[in-house]
């Protein structure tokens, strides 16, 4: 501002000294015009919205619209599941023969409200409620409502699949008008958070509303009209960085609407495997894992992975009182605030990681030969799989998968239930040794950046497994691979008071407290589960 | 089995003994038929699948059928923006007035492959064009797929809105047939993640195939013909946690086609805000930081935070290489690998908050009485914004909000455009200090969720910040407030060589080397962007 002024003075004081007047008009009309572009540039950049006031109007047309398609059928299905709503109860033994409990594992249900004390319920059943409806309204889109395409429509147009980056433009596909014989034809498009204009101008048709968000084009004769709807551009206006507009696309009689996904487009994030025909080992996993005051037992481990993977990188976090130097090369040691926790510890140790895929171990395994980490990276480099459990081998023999299919069930406004149940969905074709299931065992390898998108949740500070695999519902594919396996360091010792260790036994006071209510008020609240049933 | 084989050899025993060929024949069929259960039950839940190769072969034949509808107009949007690609290249300055500098600041263009030695770059090429492949294969869904509805069809279907969860059924909303006067009326539904069936039998209606993947429906009369299809389930039976099913819906003449999204329900991730109905700021917010060397500006920091928030939880990632303690209430101090890194220490920070929000200062922070978090509290509660910043300032008075647009742009199989510029998008209604854009200051509070669904990519070591919102691109809803400011320690001391403490001078030493490709090789690789234009 002071250098404007400082302009303008100088000028005028020129323009004294000469009289000129037209230097002086000339000048004003400068500043004028300046003046004019700064204002309409700064006025189009400040523009007030409320982009969610939009979307809702434009979501409730849409539904008063689409009822009247559907005579006699219940077109929220929503909320037709939830009149039933799911129940929390266990099953009873179908079959009463020998070996049931082996072969049918009894299901058992819990109510997940009674994790709280009785005087808190209330509240926090108010506070959840209202998170709730909070977190359905931002996940709420215009892309996920029922819409039925009426029969004998004279309409024709893309249902599916018609996206625009936010502030861009489209050429709209498949727009017709397949009319019988009238004298003039008039279609009606309208959106909500964009608007529409002409590409190529076509002959013989009017169009009125060019450039608004509603625009209506007619013509007498229909081939015209045709060929003008392959020219119509849709352009987004109001900036959401992942919403959907509905276009609505009528004519005399007829009334059709359809999605258009505004959405900036989700950047990839890939990692370099490095040059080389085999996979590199080294280059595409890390491995990760927590310990607490077993260091003893973290020393095998790192020595059993030396033994087959020298330069492999693995990641330490480490939530001791008097935590102990953990040195090597390719190691990375992380101290974390005294018993901050075993989630909060798996959550450090994966955002550490630079490759493409991490392992997770316990700090008690032990690698093998039979532990090839380069099966697992087959799996994950050939299918759509994000996560390959492997099989841990007690000192027994006995060598477990851990597998559970997870399934949640609409339970209406008190929360869903939440059904873990021991097994798998199927073999994986090409995979023999190999499933798909929703969870797995604690020995696992995954996709980098699809294991940091669900997460460990720090507020599971004691124990927590399922929890994992029920946040990544829906996100993660997961699979199981019982032909990599690595051992567990003696379990059987270590449980029986005189076989344990001192660091063993200090390891047992912290990591085996009394039971908590924790994991089930985190599924009641966090989660917004009713009941969990389990067979396992 | 082996407690099945003794059970087996008593039994024969106590027949023999007893000779009773009744019971012997009884054991026989009750073996036989056991292990016909058994059987049955292990094949089932042993089936074979390659789930890939069906939604391939589903979306192939859709993209046939579609094609068909589409006379004159390109149906595949994408190759045709593909064909045109954007153009790396800066802008040129459009008018040539006083100030233009300050007003329009000139768009500069970087090739990002430029980031790679030449010799290097032939093989960083191809493993980059496989990565971004696979990456595509897996990222894919016939939800995504153009679909166009024909005009003039006798066939109601629902176009959008159908979803089921995973092995489960649902009734398939509004199906119809509204041909005219016909002898049989005929319609064919077929799928290929899943079977159809009747959940209730109309009279007069023959239906073939019910429990398949095909089914036929015909009737003479068409009111009942319309009743059954009223009563028409999907079940989904090849199990995927997110994708989506092809159904193809078709009579003499006609063909439709809609999705049905496959998807576990994904399950919210919800935090107490703790009762009382005033912002509990320590309950709702956690603050996170990262320092390196620079004690006495982290001290000057937690201090300043104490003066306003006494019981905040602050949580430290340091990775200086002899790390000091860093204690007092509600402080949680971490300690990393020496030079880690800066996005390291950022992502670490992050995983370990147990709080609905989080707020992101950096070391050499001040907080005053402008820095109310219950601003950003409030506009996070009551709007989609994921993420607001807020404003720092330096010493001399100028504060700034570092606001951004961020735009991608399609640039074909070499990859896409990234574009920054300085500006927002719009004003917020109802809050008249904050503005929507794409990236912001290092000094935002954000939805703990959502920052760790993108997270800080440790691969960033020394320098990074736009990189975190492009990789939060259509994930995250970014705002800005000006009314929200922290103070920046001085900066300009610092600067000379003269005023800079011996921790000033160790900390540049690290901080700012000399300059590397890392980021342009990220953008270029991780990315998959081509070009990158900034005009700041």
């Amino acid at each position: 501002m002071t250098k404007t002024r400082c302009f303008v003075t100088t000028f005028l004081k020129a323009t004294l000294r000469t009289l000129r007047k037209k230097v002086l008009v000339g000048c004003l009309l400068t500043l004028i015009f300046g003046a004019a572009v700064l204002h309409h540039w700064i006025s189009n950049t400040s523009s007030v919205v409320n982009v969610q006031q939009r979307l809702d109007s434009s979501m409730e047309k849409l539904r008063h619209s689409g009822a009247q398609h559907l005579d006699n059928v219940s077109y929220n299905l929503k909320q037709a599941t939830a009149r039933n709503g799911c129940v929390c109860e266990g099953e009873k033994r179908g079959v009463n023969m020998p070996f049931a409990d082996l072969l049918f594992p009894v299901v058992s249900a819990e109510d997940l409200k009674l994790a709280f004390e009785a005087s808190k319920l209330q509240g926090v059943q108010e506070r959840r409620k209202a998170e709730f409806q909070n977190f359905r309204k931002r996940a709420q889109s215009a892309a996920d409502v029922l819409i039925v395409a009426e029969a004998n429509s004279p309409l024709q147009y893309p249902t599916q699949g018609v996206e625009v980056r936010p502030k861009t433009s489209i050429v709209i596909p498949g727009l017709g008008l397949k009319h019988k014989s009238r004298s003039l034809y008039l279609v009606i498009l309208s959106a909500s958070m964009g608007t529409f204009s002409i590409s190529n101008v076509v002959d013989k048709v009017q169009v009125t509303g060019n450039g608004q968000m509603q625009m209506n084009i007619s013509s007498r004769l229909l081939p015209a009209l045709n060929r003008q709807l392959g020219f119509i551009m849709y352009t987004n206006t109001i900036f959401h960085p992942n919403t959907a507009d509905i276009v609505h696309y009528s004519t005399d009689g007829f009334q059709a609407a359809f999605t258009v996904k505004i959405r900036h487009e989700v950047p990839p994030k890939l990692y370099d495997p490095g040059p080389g025909d085999e996979y590199n080992i080294s280059a595409l996993v890390t491995i990760a894992t927590k310990t607490f005051l077993r260091y003893d037992k973290l020393q095998d481990l790192i020595e059993s992975i030396r033994q087959f993977y020298p330069t492999i990188s693995i990641i330490i976090a480490d939530d001791s009182e008097h935590p102990k130097p953990v040195t090597g090369p390719y190691i990375e040691h992380y101290i974390m605030p005294f018993r901050k926790g075993w989630f909060a510890g798996r959550n450090l140790a994966i955002s550490q990681v630079t490759t493409k895929y991490v392992l997770w171990a316990d700090d008690d395994f032990i690698f093998t030969d039979k532990t090839r980490l380069e099966k697992m990276v087959k799996i994950l480099e050939s299918t759509t799989l994000d996560l390959v459990g492997g099989a841990v081998r007690e000192v027994t023999g006995y060598t477990a998968t851990y597998r559970h299919t997870i399934s949640t069930e609409d339970g209406g406004e008190e929360g869903d239930c939440l059904h873990m149940r021991q097994g798998f969905h199927h073999v994986i074709e090409g995979f023999p040794n190999c499933v798909v299931a929703d969870a797995v065992i604690n020995f696992f390898m995954a996709r980098t950046e699809k294991i940091r998108q669900v997460g460990f949740d720090p507020r599971l500070a004691r124990v927590g497994h399922l929890e994992f695999f029920v946040d990544g519902l829906g996100t993660m594919h997961v699979g199981s691979c019982d032909d990599v396996i690595v051992s567990h360091a003696s379990k059987i010792k270590g449980m029986l008071p005189f076989g344990q260790s001192k660091t063993d036994q200090a390891y047992s006071k912290f990591r085996y407290p009394a039971p908590s209510n924790l994991q089930n008020s985190l599924f009641y609240f966090k989660n917004h589960f009713k009941c969990k049933t389990s067979n396992s």
